[in-house]
């Protein structure tokens, strides 16, 4: 019979107490309907899924439904796994169309957006008749990643902000994801260049390939706040996060997925994969913050609020707040870096965590989350320095 | 009745003597008819504007058509404000085609670029019908921005070579211009991708947007000299200016707009804005010059002819001809450099203001300017020093 | 008459045989069938070559097919010359079919490229008759180049890894490429945006323009293995070499022609013209290894395997197995090193060659090509200094 036609956000909501009461129901952590871009060769391979929206530990109302109505298509979604797939049909859309039937009319702009994707769904399937290509997809829990499906959702709600930097499951990622060709937003399999090589060149029609890679670019799926500049799309891997107000410039800037900016920053240098970059801080041209697969032995990197890295410097220790490393200057996490007394003294007052050391010589791990530390080379004798910095510091604010 | 068709060389002098001999006229400093891209949502939002020619300080007889024409089709231009724009209309391509008749059959290649444009205009405009899109442009006053159709007549002059770098005004173009998503050289109101973004997404018809700026590319508007090459359209911002022979490498490079080189000059590193190179200059690859607004402390810096900065080095003061910094050498207003006596004496014979210090010690930004230094780190004791360098100096030029 | 139908593989041997036997016959060092691209203007300049199979050193029975067929379409391939580029004919490819006759079935996916490329091109031909835009192409020494077809089978035959790296005489490509604007893989003539800049800008159909440069992309022309990802196009050049499992990111990369990788690499930095970098080995963001253009005095680099060239470091010596140059370390020619005695020691059990000095300071080029160095910048006290590397060093292999 399926879902009996709604008539007021009355019944809207004891449908919904209804369903989430049954035996095993559980909300979702993230859920979405996704569009898929399959394999020219392998139409079984999915190479891409895109969402309109995404919802992340919230709209449990709306995942109700969209459970409900696959149920009533036949589909039973299994709650017990981390997540789970379906390909849309057309009892799904109808029956989804009249449990929100109370919300149809009003579903525009901000309002009920995942009633949008239904109604926009039913448009298209009205034409195309073509189902095969959308997929309702559900993360239940946050383990390793066994769908391309998933591992977008994923990626989406990094990028949306929706889910914090560090603060989800990424393991299995780039054995999900396949290595594609990317021609602007399509994705083109490896095999289908190859086997498809002569004609192509011979045809003057082979594609304008962008990149080789499993992770699209940030800004194929993502609408950046309108205060966010980022001056060339390669620069922002998708999966990453780029809070509003922060501009990545084409230099030498490159922003990996989980990773990114929490506040507005000036983006010219590395931000790596799980580094994260606190408000007002400048990433200098050229300026490298390491990662969790480039030299920091597992430890992540956060950079505080008002923080300056100067150009080419390189930065392998976390930082507080209000700190500058100079440009040029590179603080590892074994550099051994001079501090003169009156300098830790200083230090001392709002880092009282700082031992003082008769030697005067701090490892960079030692100064690591530290606030208001001037990193610098002295140019008279090459040695490795640090001060109180003269930049704004928070107080009363030890770590982020 | 308009402006009578002209049938000479002789009667077109005049009517423009008579045209500016009318009080209160002006030569303009800068105009153009331009195309402007409107938003999708609010066609109000000017984005972009395109111009086929600049004129700056030039051509004012073109202008002063222009002015007329205007004046006929019933718009009186403004010489008292700093810019002036007006919708294009039929009555104003009709006088301004009377007025350039005598050069109509002429106007082709190079000559008559203005008559050209009209021509164009007019062929356009036949089977369109749409004037909207069209402005005629003018500049009067350099002082602080007003329209989207004035920023980029003044980057087009900038990037064309016509206004000298750091030459003209600039204030307030962040303010005018709105930050779009470009699709190739398409703007796109960041508003019209967020309220069509379901839609777009489950088509299949979200756009590939290659940047997210307030600026377009150099290489959207501007061709370059048959010599200069700019291996990646992202590395150079509107509004840079890039002299005949130069080469900008798609590694770390990126040349910001009022910034650039005045001659053959290999471009690897980063000139931000304001920064200007010079001819026979070479700024290896991941170099940053330090722009105004990252690290000068307001001075904008020259770099001399001739000039070389090594790969991942760092300059923070002006450097006059035959100069080196090393690789991976940072030199900054306050970095402390040390000099021989025997190198002092050399340098000062290409460099008399110079002085001697008995110190040895030149702070960075003492050195300001100065011919053929090279800037190293002593690897044995990590001093930055500085000695006369091997590289030729032209004599007799104190400074750029 | 022109060449019988051959009806056996046995016939095909003898066929070749007997071309192969004519006085002044050769083997091509390379030989392919390109797509040319010509100028918008200038029909005669050729701005591009696409080959959907190359052959170097290979396939001798297919280019002795190519030179008759070109004979009994009267054209004599001249074999004294270094180069011979000729215009496909009718006549040319019914003799080619003749003579592959008993492939042409079995000519699909893997097998028998060169006829693919025939049975295409006919079928291509049928439809437009047009035979000017593809050319028969064979390079028989291996000199200065001097046509642009020529100049693209060799830049193939590079980044196919066909033929090694540094392996072949490119001089005078530069000479002979022209500068194109390229609008996706479309090269345009610059004198074609001048002519028509007017039209195109009020049209809004000024083409966008991704470079401005003499070489394409790598990606234009190549389909890399599929475990090599390239995050940005524009950060490898035709004519580099990318092994398989090779990684470039987008941040301050580059790869320029004629260098690359030998195995799986992590490339975060640049790889200037002539440098190779061996298997295993990482080059961190920003890192420079010079070119023979950029700093070594002509002296080609290579980095050996499992070598770690630290972020924003710069490397202008070549080096082994197993090194490391610290983050923001500069090696190059003239760099003293100093090496702690019981560290001269422990090297020399790798490096039997390294001599023991004294004053245990070394220059950048006496470490040249050694294995398991550590380059570093002692930070208390500034002096560069070098000590045998934690790196595996696989023994018994003194150099690359």
């Amino acid at each position: 019979m399926g879902i009996k036609k709604i008539k007021t956000g009355e019944q809207f909501k004891e449908l919904v107490a209804k369903i989430q009461a049954k035996s095993g129901y559980k909300n979702p952590i993230g859920f979405g309907i996704a569009r898929i871009d399959r394999g020219q060769l392998n139409s079984e391979k999915i190479l891409q899924a895109s969402y309109g929206v995404v919802n992340w530990n919230e709209n449990f109302g709306s995942s109700a439904i969209f459970v409900e109505a696959l149920a009533q298509s036949g589909v039973d979604v299994d709650f017990c796994g981390s997540e789970f797939v379906a390909t849309v049909s057309k009892k799904f859309i109808k029956n989804s169309l009249k449990a929100f039937a109370p919300y149809i009319d009003e579903a525009v702009g901000e309002a009920h957006k995942n009633v949008q994707v239904i109604k926009e769904l039913s448009s298209i399937l009205q034409s195309t008749g073509n189902y095969d290509n959308f997929k309702v997809v559900f993360i239940f829990k946050d383990e390793a990643l066994q769908s391309v499906e998933a591992t977008y959702l994923k990626l989406y709600a990094l990028s949306l902000s929706k889910a914090p930097l560090r603060g989800i499951n990424l393991n299995g990622a780039f054995g999900v994801l396949p290595n594609v060709a990317w021609s602007g937003n399509v994705p083109i399999e490896l095999d289908f260049l190859r086997e498809n090589e002569i004609e192509l060149k011979l045809n003057g029609e082979y594609p304008e390939i962008s990149s080789v890679d499993k992770f699209p670019r940030f800004l194929q799926h993502v609408i950046p706040a309108d205060n966010t500049r980022i001056l060339d799309s390669s620069k922002v891997r998708m999966g990453a996060q780029i809070a509003g107000g922060t501009t990545v410039m084409p230099g030498a800037s490159y922003i990996n997925f989980n990773a990114g900016t929490l506040g507005p920053v000036m983006v010219e240098g590395r931000i790596s994969s799980s580094a994260i970059v606190g408000s007002g801080s400048d990433v200098g041209g050229g300026a490298s913050i390491l990662g969790v697969l480039s030299g920091t032995d597992g430890n992540p990197i956060s950079i505080g609020e008002n923080t300056l890295l100067g150009a080419n410097s390189v930065t392998g220790i976390p930082l507080g707040d209000g700190c500058i490393v100079d440009a040029g200057v590179s603080i590892l996490e074994g550099t051994k870096i001079t501090i003169p007394f009156a300098q830790i003294v200083k230090l001392q007052e709002i880092n009282p965590n700082l031992p003082k050391k008769k030697d005067r010589l701090y490892k960079g791990l030692e100064l690591a989350n530290l606030n208001g530390i001037h990193f610098r080379a002295d140019s008279k004798t090459g040695t490795v320095v640090a001060f109180r910095s003269q930049r704004e510091v928070k107080l009363n604010k030890d770590l982020h």
